[in-house]
């Protein structure tokens, strides 16, 4: 079964991107979280970008603050869909890392989720979607999260003050 | 062969929109697009979006600008993989439109591109490598398109002044 | 007498939509309160903005945050006026929820109010404003509030070090 | 019957607010246009705020732009409702009239719209929307409208490269 | 002797205007302050600012918060000069102050100091330079203020890890 | 009688600053007008801050673009009145200009205008307005200025489509 | 000699980045120009910054817009001075060019210059600087273009109307 | 040996300014820190900036905050290479001061690094390479610091929920 790697900047990323892995799980995705630093590892981003398809995996999750070029160069160095997570930054609270992760130029793309935990978690539930495509159990987890959560909504009643 | 859908709110979105068909169109991936407006024709997104499994779409690509509720609404009503591309908008230049469309909350995931243009481009090149997973025709046409820009860049020489 | 509606996308946005609730209860306006999500309850969406009007609302109130779409997708399904309250979000601490409220396309209208607590209770205050176009006693309440919070200004003398 | 007021802070802003003009009059609503600057005719201001409900006005839309007091301000002499359209700056594309019109503190409310033409004619439509709270041949115009305009994408059939 | 008036939107705005009180106190320059809200209390503000020059003002400080228009609409109805203060706003920081303050058109004019304490402080300031120019205490009591708080600075030696 | 000194960064910022110097001359306060940069002549900054009060002047209005130093840098060296105007750059349209001048230091303050002509217009009336308090003729020649602009208003009759 | 690269991410950059060739010409620094981009040739980035050193350059200069990585990248892979560009993007004016480029995380740097062409300029003169801490002819080509431009600005005179 | 200066705004800028020292004496280049304020001691600045390369410095790093001159205008009065640090400020949390910082005008350059404390730190790296270039042990002394960083990251290993 195809499996969805997780890789962050850094291990002050993982309260954010365990969001993401905690997604997967939940629909019984395959998964590898690690940190793969742009900045600090450039040559293990290029190494683990280029070896990501042959070692089973369908899709990359990618968090990153600040100057956040870790998802842009991964995907620069590979042609699986590619999931970008804006990591709220100290002091522009994410702006800066969502537009470094979601201004790419034509040619490279990086499908780019929100800034945050939700974002992070939305990636997991995408890659997930992605993954459905392929493989019936993960689309019935899916529908069935989806639905579990409207019902969720649609339980609670009128609001009092 | 799975099928890409590319909607966006209005025909004035076409220009920025085309790229996407384009990119599309040149890995050999069927597409069908249209405009469905999120707010001038709200039942036929979602009549849109909740059939588009069974019409044979794997993915959706949705562009609007502004209050850009499109891609979202539709990411609503389907568990298929949206890609959310930020129209360049007049007074704010798509920043309203990108984060309109990238911060999403917990639970339903837009994957989002960059304003305009090199952004719809992307959303077809992302939807590509999300069928490029079941197709190797289309996987090596986005390998060949990779490799082609690449040594585009590559056969530029020194710069003079 | 005519109701208002107050919907909002989750009921972590109840501490921000209630001042709207207190101050339509403040001026004698009927109102109902609930959760509707436009992004996890689409259809209810869909039935009750259809619906609002033989149910006897006038107006309807409608709070989210981050890529804020209930307000804009609420108007799309009726004709009443809609008034939107962009709550306050976690990272761009509503920047991205007023923008996604306040910049809809021409044909599609919502009143919009200021980010948070404020702009929630004066959505309560500006429908009960079209209330009293057609409601003498509304009318009178709403005037008499306004002249006690300007009583309550006025009464306040010189300030010292 | 109800007539809707339109003011402005200057000659220059009737490009953008005549579009609220052209939409109320293609409901079959009264009103009048007229500039009111809040800072070159403060005094006129007041006047006319304080007598705009004995005029027959029943909603007054406000338009201004960079810091745009006018909508605000006429909402502090008036318990009328108030639809204010942040017009666009020069250097700041309106990113100043918006904060400066929607941020309004709780207690005096103005219900905003987009920046530029399209926030215009919405507040047109807006205000028509609580004109035909009272009044059933706006009600049908209203709606009549609404449904041309989603006849008009329905009819766009699919987009061709 | 010429009095200097400090005025704001609300008692919660006296924190940090005080910082304008506490200035032209230690300058030796006379001052009131009082709360004169320009949407609860709009017609004490036009009866404010047409008076300040005949009860003696020479210049007046007006500060304010989120569509902050105190002190536009004080420089509206006078001819003496009027500095503005934006106070830190909840959701934006001060920003929409500032820009609803600062981006005045051409003929009403407000000097705009920075967002804050630091801003109402200097608000204090620039109102002690203007009256500086009539009045050699107030000249003597600002430059010796000045270099003291230079002296200050070079009294401090190298920082040390 | 006193002068107001009108300085700039460039004789590109000529265009946007020769409006301070219009509205002066059309209040008959004398001014001289001169290119002193911060970063490329700071010593003349500096030898021209620290004179101008023996030269006569009695304000000075800077103006500059983007990292823009010279307003704040004249206030560092003179205890006269400093008023700052934003000249609009050419990337981020003034927004730069306008920070760089407003959020200045307690204890040293610059009184800001808005980005642009319209800015340095207001430039000239506020200096107009300070010296107005010792020299009747420029008084009434501002209260003169401010009732021909309120009359021009008045005299738009309603505007028609 | 020392030697100074210039690399950019496309050759839509050049007439941007050849304002820092410009001024390294003018100084007698030699230079080299050519296009590499992180996201289309990101082996190639690897290659040039690692090899950077050992070809005799003793700092780069990197330009590139929107998701602007690559002076990043060059940063990650060299240990010599990198200093980085923001060239004006199309939606967001530079702004997201500009956030992408300075907000690096501790641990690898980038001294970045303004957006646009002056901030290449300053690239090019920035390096000069490095090189001339070295090179007295290059120290003494720097001192006499500063003095250039300070008696530029000093040869002007007083600005009339 | 070459010496660095670090100059700051106040006292309260240490706290994120010594993270460059610490930088610094962790390569064995020598520095001295000291508060040189650009408005409250601006004659110090001059002063400062033009002896700095005939005290034995090689390269200058400034860090301020809000309307930060600091850098600029030391760059203004040297040639030596200047490293701009933008200090968190409270409104707006170092926007202002970086684009006060970053955004110069042609012909005087700062080499800008990132907001706050991770900026102050490869302010102290930067200058480091800078140095480096003429000095093999702190060229050592910089690639150890960057292969450990590196080793510090591979040594993680695979991150588990």
């Amino acid at each position: 079964m195809a499996k969805v790697a997780i890789v962050m900047g850094s291990t002050s990323d993982w309260p954010t991107m365990q969001n993401a892995a905690l997604m997967l799980k939940q629909f019984g995705v395959e998964f590898e979280a690690q940190v793969v630093s742009a900045h600090r590892t450039p040559n293990l981003l290029v190494e683990f970008a280029e070896t990501a398809e042959e070692k089973g995996f369908c899709a990359i999750i990618a968090g990153a603050g600040g100057a956040a070029h870790l998802p842009g160069m991964i995907a620069a160095h590979t042609h699986l869909p590619v999931f970008g997570c804006p990591v709220k930054s100290k002091a522009l609270n994410g702006l800066d890392s969502l537009l470094s992760i979601v201004q790419m130029p034509k040619g490279v793309a990086v499908g780019t989720l929100a800034i945050g935990e939700a974002g992070a978690a939305n990636a997991g539930l995408l890659a997930a979607q992605v993954v459905a495509l392929q493989d019936a159990d993960v689309r019935d987890a899916v529908i069935a999260f989806r639905k579990a959560q409207t019902d969720t909504v649609l339980a609670s009643g009128k609001l009092e003050l």
